[in-house]
Order: structure tokens, then C-alpha cells, then sequence
């Protein structure tokens, strides 16, 4: 079947797919980490990415709050410049096959394998109840993949351990299912450019859990406040300041241009230039770099039926392209359908 | 909402669901066990009978033997009588909302629980494979019911733990997501009359694993030769007997009505009845009960596509009164979707 015999995904489509966290308000955190690539991303290659409530749900028992997340999550990707007329942008929920394909793959899987899963362990250490929504999570994330025929997976170096849960699947399914031809692509992580760590305002990494965020789309005052609050030393105004040590650069950094990171890093070292400056400098970047993208939002906020649309339009392909793929897959299982 | 406070389900249309397991060959065992009892209950309660070929995969790969047996169990019961004009006969797999019920429901489920699930435990200990499908079965079972707003479950005594697992979570569920009025039923047991344990050919319980069965379909040679297999003691012929220790009697009992029931022990008792009468007896008994299902059978094989628009129809009911279920429960735990 395959052009080559050291490609196993020769004879497969090339296909990308990400799930997105709807964990409420996106910070900088998120978009230096993952947002701006995928945005880079759906535009170059066919992919899948939804917003994973199901997943969602092994945390958050709250329905009005699961509602907001998932289609403010929609919001803040379109304002940030997903283009769905390139890319597919979903629910999880709207191809529910997800879960059929899970349920397949759990009759696949060794509980000793669950047992000795990364993030469940994790987040059981963390104190988060030991549901088996959290037990069965890599499984769920598998199906996610292979129910689209997913080739390339976007994923952070730290997310590796899923993604093989997922290859391995896709292995043991083509040796146990498909003799005469591989039924399922067996994914290739893409990944995730190494960002520098992004400081919160407490020079911590800046995660939602330590409380310490700027978000994308915070403005005026709550913004001015989030810059304000950052972390620095007490080196006086007048004296020289180490840029590399700073939390107002690093975030800095990450937006300015060659030329500016340059100005501002002389500056510091200079002297005379104080951390209230850098961080009115880190503002005007901001603002600048997501201008844009607030403006859209809003436009959007102002228009949901434009996103439902676009929700609806996403899931409708979504779920043709899963519904292609289970078809083959409950043949190869031997689960008849009438319907 | 409730009429009563007393009964949790008044709010409820009353729906009997049951499970039926695509084993293979029915034998005598499931049609005493189980059987009769659903053919009866059918034709007076709305009921959803499905075939459960997604929990089969946990302990069947092999796509061929799957889906003959699942078209075969639904050939078996049309022929022993169920009349799809009185209620709803199809298969799991044209219902796969279950699987995504089945997914709410692990996020409600601790682990533990599922570790102390007595059918798991025990299966591995038989040394089946300890797949994660076999772990989470009894949240599948759970689901299977649900999805219909099953409130009677036809059960065996020995399966009472898994609805128990099922009525903590309905319970759990309304105590999380139905503040306002329930959104689930809390099914009750339909505990199946006790019959006599079935004995197979060599006195010990009839089970397939055991390779001890009569089949309900088996006929001619096949049949008699079963039958003739019996094990019996080594009484001579003219000799009296005790009918109430002999593998024979108790399945005659299970076939004979009174009369004959009493006058075959009164055989036994007087002597000079032997127990090749005894088989031939039951042989007879055999053949006449399932005379009229063996040619129903006959003439359903020669005509599959009528069954497959009975699965079909059985399916399509079962999606729709899936559905209404479904609706309300996405709404609940606040899971969009746009289709």
C-alpha cells in the first residue's frame, strides 16, 4: 500500500489535528505556547481543531461555564486570526463518533497501561478527584486523532507521552484489524517550536493555576494593572540593569522586533531607564500586537450567529471525515450499522 | 415533579431495557435463564432489546465471528417469538450515543469503583485480558440503560452489583446536573424468576465455557446425540429411581407440564424405566417445544433482509428515544452542539 516501506503513512492523506482547552480566559502563556503557532499552521496544511468540552468535562461540572468556555474559546481563535474558509474549527461535541472510536480502543488497551499515565497520576497528586474521565483521558485523546485520520499532532515536548499511547494504538489496531491494509495513519508529533518559559507577573511560568496571568485580550485598566504588577528588582532608576534577568523583558522578547529588543536591552544596560519604562514599553507592544485581534473580537462578540455558523460549519466536516474513517473502522472490528 | 415522593421515577415514562449478549450459539441454560422470560415480558411493556456488540469486542476480535453472531441472536429471537410490532429489537451499534453517555459518565466515576467492579475482577481472574473495555463495562452497561430512560432492567440475581453502579450514577447525576427536576430515571431490578439451575450434559451448570450445552436450535443427530450424553448414574433398568438426582428429570421438569411431569416421575420411582427412556422423553420434549421456532428460524435465514429492516426499524426507534435523552443531558452538563 505504501509508496515507501520506511513511510507507514505513505498511502494516508496528510492531515493535522489539535484539540483546544476550553479553560476560559487565553493568557500570554497560551498564545507564545501554542495559539499563535497553530494559527501559523491551519493556514498551510488541512487540519482539525476542536474545542475539547468532552475532555472538559473530567474537571468542570458546570454547564454554564463549560457553555462559555467552548464558544469563547471559538471567539478568541477567530479574533486572533483563524481563517475557517482554510482550517476546520468545531466542538468535540458536535462529532460525538469520538466515543465510539474511544470505546474500540479501550478493548484494545491494558488497564496497567492507563495505570501508568503521566498526567493522570499528575493530576491525582495534584488533589484533582480521581475520576475515570481523567483515568480513561489518553484513550478519548487517541480517538480525537485517529477518528480524523490524524497524521501530524501540534504538541508541546512535554505532551509526548500521550501521543505515543495514541501511535501505539493505531499500531495494534492495523496488526489486529487491518492484515490487508492499514486502516489507521500512525501519527508523526509536529513539534511545538521551543518558546522561551513566558514569566507571569510573579516571574513563576505563567499558568492560570498560579494566578499570575496577563491575558490575550485584557485591556485598559486590568491590563495596565497585570503589567504593573510584574515582578522586578530594586535596582534604582539611574543604575545599569541585566535585561536577561528581567521579567519585563522576557515578556518583552517575545513581542518586540530584532531592532527594538535591541534598543530596549542598550537601554537597560545603559542605565537611566527604569522598570516602570519597560514596562510601559511591554504595554505599547501589546496593545500594538493585539489591537487587531480585540477589535475582531468584539465584532464577533457582536455577531455570535456568524460563529455558530462557522461552529456548525467545522463540525458538519468534522463529522464527515470521522464518519469516513468509522466506517472502515467498524467493518474492520465487525460492528454492523443499518442506519 | 414527582407524584410521590416515595417514587423517584413517577416523573418517568415506565421503559424496560435489557442487554443481549451476541455469544454464539443459544443453549438451553440462556432460554430458561433469560430467554423465555424476555419473549414474555415484550409483548407487555415497552421494551428496548439490543444486541451488545460493542461490550462483545472486549472479549472478541475477530470481525467475521462478531457480526454472525450478532445477526444470529436476532434471527434466534424473532424465531422463539419476539414480535418487533410490540417492542424494539436491533443492535448497540446503531445506537453509539451510548458510548458518548457512557463517556459523561466516567467523569462522575471514581476509579475505585470501577476496580472493586466484580465482573472485572473476576474475569481477569479467569485470565481474560484486563482491558481497559472490561474496566469500564459495567459505565457502558449504565449508559445502555440511561440512554432510553430505562427504569425496569430485567436481571439475574448474580447481576445486581452492575445496576447498582448504574442507579449511582443516575442518582449522582441528578444530584449534579438536575437541581430542578431529574433528568434521569433510577432504574429498578426486574429480578427474573429463579429457575432450577440448568444442568448441562455432565450434571454441571449448562454454560458454553464448560462445553456442556444443548443448543436451542440444535436438531436431528446433533440433538440426540447431545441428548443421549447426558450423564446419568448406573441404576439398572428395571430398578427404581430417584427422579430428583437425575441430570434427565430436571430438564424434563423444565419442559413438562405437570401431568407429564408426574407421570415421568412416577416412572422413575416404579422401575423398569430406564434412563435411555428418560432421554428419549426429553428428546421428544425437545423437538416439540421448539418445533415451531426451528422453522420460524428456517424460514428468517432465508430471508435476512427482512430481519435487517426489523434492526433497522428496532434502530432507528432506539436512536430516537436515544436522542431525547441525549438532548437533555448535553444541556445538562453544558455540552454544545450544532447539528
Amino acid at each position: 500500500m505504501s509508496d515507501s516501506p520506511t513511510d507507514p503513512n505513505a498511502s494516508f492523506q496528510s492531515v493535522v489535528v489539535s484539540g483546544i482547552q476550553p479553560s476560559g480566559t487565553l493568557h500570554l502563556g497560551n498564545y507564545f505556547g501554542a495559539i499563535r503557532q497553530h494559527i501559523e499552521l491551519h493556514a498551510t496544511v488541512e487540519s482539525y481543531f476542536f474545542i475539547v468540552n468532552y475532555h472538559a468535562l473530567t474537571t468542570l461540572h458546570d454547564a454554564e461555564a463549560l457553555k462559555k468556555y467552548s464558544f469563547d474559546v471559538a471567539l478568541d481563535y477567530l479574533a486572533l486570526g483563524f481563517d475557517p474558509d482554510k482550517s476546520h474549527l468545531f466542538l468535540q461535541s458536535d462529532v460525538p463518533q469520538v466515543n465510539e472510536l474511544a470505546w474500540i480502543f479501550y478493548t484494545l488497551t491494558p488497564v496497567s497501561q492507563l495505570e501508568k499515565g503521566v498526567s493522570y497520576k499528575d493530576k491525582v497528586a495534584q488533589g484533582l478527584p480521581a475520576n475515570a474521565g481523567l483515568f480513561n483521558y489518553p484513550i478519548l485523546q487517541a480517538a480525537d486523532i485517529l477518528v480524523y485520520g490524524g497524521t501530524r499532532v501540534p504538541v508541546g515536548a512535554d505532551q509526548k507521552q500521550n501521543l505515543e499511547i495514541c501511535r501505539d494504538l493505531a499500531i495494534r489496531f492495523n496488526d489486529r484489524f487491518g492484515q490487508d491494509a492499514p486502516v489507521l495513519p500512525i501519527p508523526e508529533p509536529y513539534i511545538l517550536d521551543e518558546v522561551a518559559v513566558v514569566p507571569g507577573v510573579d516571574g513563576r511560568k505563567m499558568s492560570k493555576s498560579y494566578g499570575n496571568t496577563i491575558g490575550i485580550f485584557d485591556e485598559g485598566k486590568t491590563l495596565k494593572k497585570a503589567v504593573m504588577s510584574i515582578v522586578t528588582d530594586s535596582t534604582p532608576l539611574e543604575e545599569p540593569k541585566d535585561p536577561e534577568t528581567c521579567n519585563v523583558f522576557a515578556l518583552i522578547k517575545l513581542f518586540a522586533d530584532d531592532a527594538k529588543r535591541e534598543e530596549v536591552a542598550a537601554a537597560y544596560r545603559a542605565g537611566g531607564y527604569g522598570y516602570g519604562h519597560a514596562k510601559k514599553e511591554l504595554l505599547g507592544l501589546i496593545n500594538e500586537t493585539f489591537a487587531e485581534a480585540r477589535d475582531k473580537r468584539r465584532e464577533l462578540e457582536a455577531n455570535p450567529s456568524y460563529v455558530e455558523d462557522v461552529l456548525r460549519e467545522g463540525g458538519r466536516k468534522g463529522r464527515e471525515q470521522a464518519e469516513t474513517y468509522m466506517e472502515r473502522i467498524r467493518e474492520a472490528v465487525g460492528l454492523i450499522t443499518t442506519y
